[in-house]
């Protein structure tokens, strides 16, 4: 029976050299290639379908756009997600893509896993703890040999892989609906000012225009559904939000970040739809929520940040974690209006059935309560911290 | 002897109306008035001094200026201390105020105090709870009575106390050196977009010069030390970065609150100097402290921002606090690059001698750790959801 | 039409006084009284019931047994509930006897609750805190005005109450089917060793039994299900652990309590059942939850429980913990095997299928990791701690 | 230049044979042995030394009992350290130890360190990351090689190397000061009842005295400083309750423990003075820290705890919460009263002159505080609640 190995494709050309190597170094009979869409540029998309025609034995090309807006960005949105205060993106497509590669392995009958990730970053850890759930085995051909890219080019010369003309690009970057991060190169160095030419999505907040946007955002049960008053898909909302984000300069991000393995790596992103839904959503929830659930769902949102963060999506802890946000966000439901300009974003008004705010409750409970109550509830007020100054006399 | 009753003083209309009222209907033979400079319009200090001649027994201007920069705003800088997401400005004036109205109610041997706030806000339990610690009386007249503005009105002439020309305001404001609050009114409606007139520090993001401004601020243990490299002192370096950030309009916020009686109320805030601090302070922490640390600092100073919300500075928890963050600020030293412009706020670069990013770190470790080390690491990443899934099956 | 009190009532001396009262000082035409029986001593529930006939104009007794089971002492197992490290009792009954009392309201068409606390304690808190959801008034004439035992025998006396011949007990009690508290006099001194005869579910442990007594505790869904194989209904399991722990001398506390209002008071309970299930529920949980859910469970819990003591089961926040706790619990199925001796406890073994724990499970996971992975992982623990040590070299 | 390696030795069949496996195996020159006394058996380490002398090159023995009471039991102790619900001992003892080697280390030359460890525990963790800090090699022949105890003799007959006479035992054991755990073999199957003669620093409770033991505990600071009102060093202290405790039945624990890497495992401890100072800690805790003390410390004392069990005392992390974790401890003095008896373990009196009860703190507040200012209160407990519930109609 053929031994095949089952690779996560990008068509980039760490990914394509893999190809020949699982063959001649590893000893497998077929290599298949699977690359999941997740909303990365259409052409991306094809290049790496077209590129696999000509080096792999099979190729699957999976359409997961719809998918991750709904298992896995409005999960995050519910949740206010962000690491370290910054938005994730990368980190929320890899479990989604490594489900899709374990679906046709599984088809397939292959036997073990590849990727092209190296030793020091994340997404080794995202692919892996979805794949070796399987119990089948895991290759990183970069992890395990140190290639330099000369070395690649050369290899894949000889290999009849189709290299790519464009010179080195200084920086490396990975895009999808969500967000798009620029890494490497002096970018790692957190004194190194990145230049304007590392964005792509948005423009400079000098070059945006002079007049502001104002949208009006709709939330049902914490979930994005409609611009300025019209129902939209998900997947379209979210085009739409990184259009008009994008043009107004807004949804940058510079920061130095925590690797899981523990190394510090200056990181910058764009993601303009992330940047007002995230905005908008924890004002609307400001409204309609509680103060004892706006504490605590606080820890509640960190802790669903960090396992997502980690790729963490298959610990049981994930779904207990969105059992209570989901709970939560049954009266996140309302309309928050936005202000975009030059790069800034202020959330101007806010408007929900839910609202713990309005002249009706106000009254309802002017009934029973007068202000002269109130110094009963100050009498308490710190009354240990009274008696614990007292002591100290 | 006479019966002494001291009160905090601001010069205008409802303290002024204590003052008589605390005699006629309380009782009381003097009444001594304090005012405290934290760094609000010296017109409105001066203003209350001329008016306190006027009508109170005796009067005291209390200079605590830089004592509310080294032991209110430094230890906030150094707790990222914000309240449901905004800055703080009001809460942590007032501890200092009713320390020092203390102080005096010792000195002068008053047998109670009086303050003019109403029963529905925080500040009356931030002023009490330090008042009530020495086991006097507290009087709240404004609490007790539910006064019109005409009624003062017309009281406040009949006891010849100046009323000030200006038409009734829409809205009321607190200042301080930190923070500008403006609330009440239409604005307490979450849907009601606020004017651009209610906004004094700031210039709107729409005529904020069409260039940017960036500026290095420089932090040694926790706190802000210099701008561009020249050192300042705590207080005009605030003041300085207001003018800097309030001229590129940065530094607004616009927000649904929960009050500590449990009533959500809409505030709106200028903070132009907070803003810009808060932020590289941060970032300046993320580049320093590890990972561990920055976690379990967001709790602490979760923590630390309620106490000094609900102005429980006295409760030891509160100084508790303040060791953990002491401690970890001893790192927190270097230089972070801001750009403002046009109302937004972005880090560029930072840089400091503790980072926990250097070439030089990172090839220390690379003596001992290769690539290869990484695939140890994942096969335990994510191990029990891994036993778990298993289980499953 | 004729003004209604509806009185939340014990049968003890302060609520019989009250009914005169209601109607003599507060101008109500009827006086309905409700007794809730929540596993009380059957005999307490009678005598209010007797008593009323003769005081009251209408009485009723609800018999929410099982409702109290279900609804309160199950959830809170499955959230490890204590306070400051202590079972909870008097607390959870509160809110269901505050409902079946609203019910009844709603049902007479009354216009007022009544309650016979002080305004020293818990349960006012408790019981308004539901009482006031209606926008009905709440009156307390025990916290109104200070009376005195013997000024309320006088006027029960003139008032034809029955009036027990048994001498003022020095300590006050309170019952219900998970927990009985001792408070009051001589206890409250913290330093004061109470005597034995406060206690009268469980025997000393002296008197105990020479030999041990060993059980197995059936676990469902993180609810107890059966006793040694049997199964058993929830009323029925608790009253025969708390035989079986009483004349073990299992179930005692002693503790000093932070009340709501921030007194501490020390407190005496018993609650053989409570400590039984309480510790062999949290042993199954940790054979069976991962380990970042048993860490983030402990603050769910510990959150959980402080709602539950303030009587706080209507803010959202507790229905959003209970989903986190439910979602959990669908694996803590199970055995516990207890042993209990003299007042001591200890588990001895558990079992369950959803262990986190097995041989076959060992060996999956041994398939694809051998013991030289860990030092991979070895190298990354505690990483940034080594830089940082670096560092300051 | 002697190539030298320093090993932690303890004495046993596994540290001994790495003597001639690193001169044959791993090429040096010269094998130096540290073996650090941190209260296990005397005749243990007096075992370790006279081995030592005939197979190492050099050995060292060092006391740090004093150590490892002053600088890891008492922060420990403020801390009420335990993880998952249960005392650690060896945990906090590996730090120590390797601190100690590595001072060896420094003082010798060494290029690379050593231990027994396999690579399926938390101890090859809790060395390593202590040693690696010095940016030198560590070897791990137990974990490299997969070692059985038949192959291990035969090699140590080779080499001259002492064996035991005792038959192999079935489980592993590690004892300290604060600890002894007993694990490995039948015990490692969580529904395993344990055999009595596991146990060697307990009594069974079956087989303790009948009569109680009522002790008196001081404390100065967070810190046991006297028995029944006697002096002691910390030390003396410890020994004398393990005694005590011991002959009571009190201090056993059975546990499924969550080892770093991923495994659950059944744990068994013996540690009574443990049992009795963290009782009798957090007991006085209780009664001289505030509320808000209490609940917050509960955090960082579980977060200090994980840091302990993981042996991350380098971590920044670990500083910061001691600094957090003293200033509360400034007022935890007093004396707790502590029944032993059969095993079991219960306070029945406390006394502080920092108590946040007392007749007079009581009566102070009554100056200003009425019962009938609970009503003020009551009004606000759930306020948010309540408008919830309002809107929900």
């Amino acid at each position: 029976m053929a031994k095949k190995a089952i690779l996560s494709y990008s068509g980039g050309l760490d990914t394509s050299v893999c190809i020949p190597m699982l063959k001649e170094d590893y000893g497998f009979d077929e290599v298949i290639t699977v690359s999941v869409d997740v909303g990365q540029p259409e052409q991306e998309v094809k290049n790496a379908e077209e590129k696999a025609k000509l080096i792999s034995d099979k190729h699957y090309t999976i359409d997961a756009k719809d998918e991750f807006v709904s298992d896995y960005i409005f999960p995050l949105i519910k949740a206010n997600g962000d690491y370290e205060g910054y938005v994730m993106g990368t980190s929320i497509a890899r479990p989604l893509i490594a489900k899709k590669v374990v679906e046709i392995a599984e088809k397939e009958g292959a036997s073990a896993f590849a990727h092209g990730c190296t030793g020091k970053g994340n997404d080794q850890l995202r692919f892996e703890t979805i794949f070796r759930s399987t119990g089948k085995d895991v290759i990183a051909p970069m992890r395990e040999r140190n290639l330099t890219r000369e070395w690649e080019i050369e290899y894949a010369k000889c290999h009849n892989i189709p290299v790519a003309a464009t010179k080195d690009k200084p920086w490396s970057v990975d895009e999808n609906l969500w967000s798009r991060s620029i890494e490497g190169g002096r970018l790692e160095d957190p004194s190194f000012v990145p230049p304007e030419e590392i964005y792509e999505w948005t423009t400079s907040p000098e070059n945006a225009p002079d007049k502001a946007t104002v949208i009006d955002i709709g939330f049902e049960n914490g979930v994005p559904v409609s611009l300025d008053g019209q129902k939209m898909k998900g997947y379209d909302l979210i085009q739409k939000l990184n259009q008009i984000g994008g043009a107004n300069g807004v949804g940058r991000s510079d920061m130095v970040e925590d690797r899981v393995l523990g190394l510090k790596a200056r990181e910058n992103y764009e993601h303009p739809a992330a940047t007002i839904l995230l905005k908008a959503h924890k004002d609307l929830e400001q409204l309609v929520l509680t103060r004892a659930e706006l504490k605590f769902k606080a820890g509640v949102d960190s802790q669903w940040s960090e396992l997502a963060y980690q790729g963490l999506v298959d610990e049981p802890l994930y779904a207990d974690l969105n059992a209570f946000i989901d709970k939560t966000q049954e009266r996140v439901t309302g309309t928050v209006k936005v202000k975009l300009y030059k790069g800034g974003l202020i959330i101007v008004a806010r408007d929900s059935p839910f609202a713990l705010y309005s002249e009706d409750l106000v009254s309802f409970d002017s009934q029973t309560i007068d202000q002269k109550d109130a110094e009963g509830f100050c009498k308490y007020h710190g009354f240990q911290a009274r008696l614990y100054k007292q002591l100290k006399k």
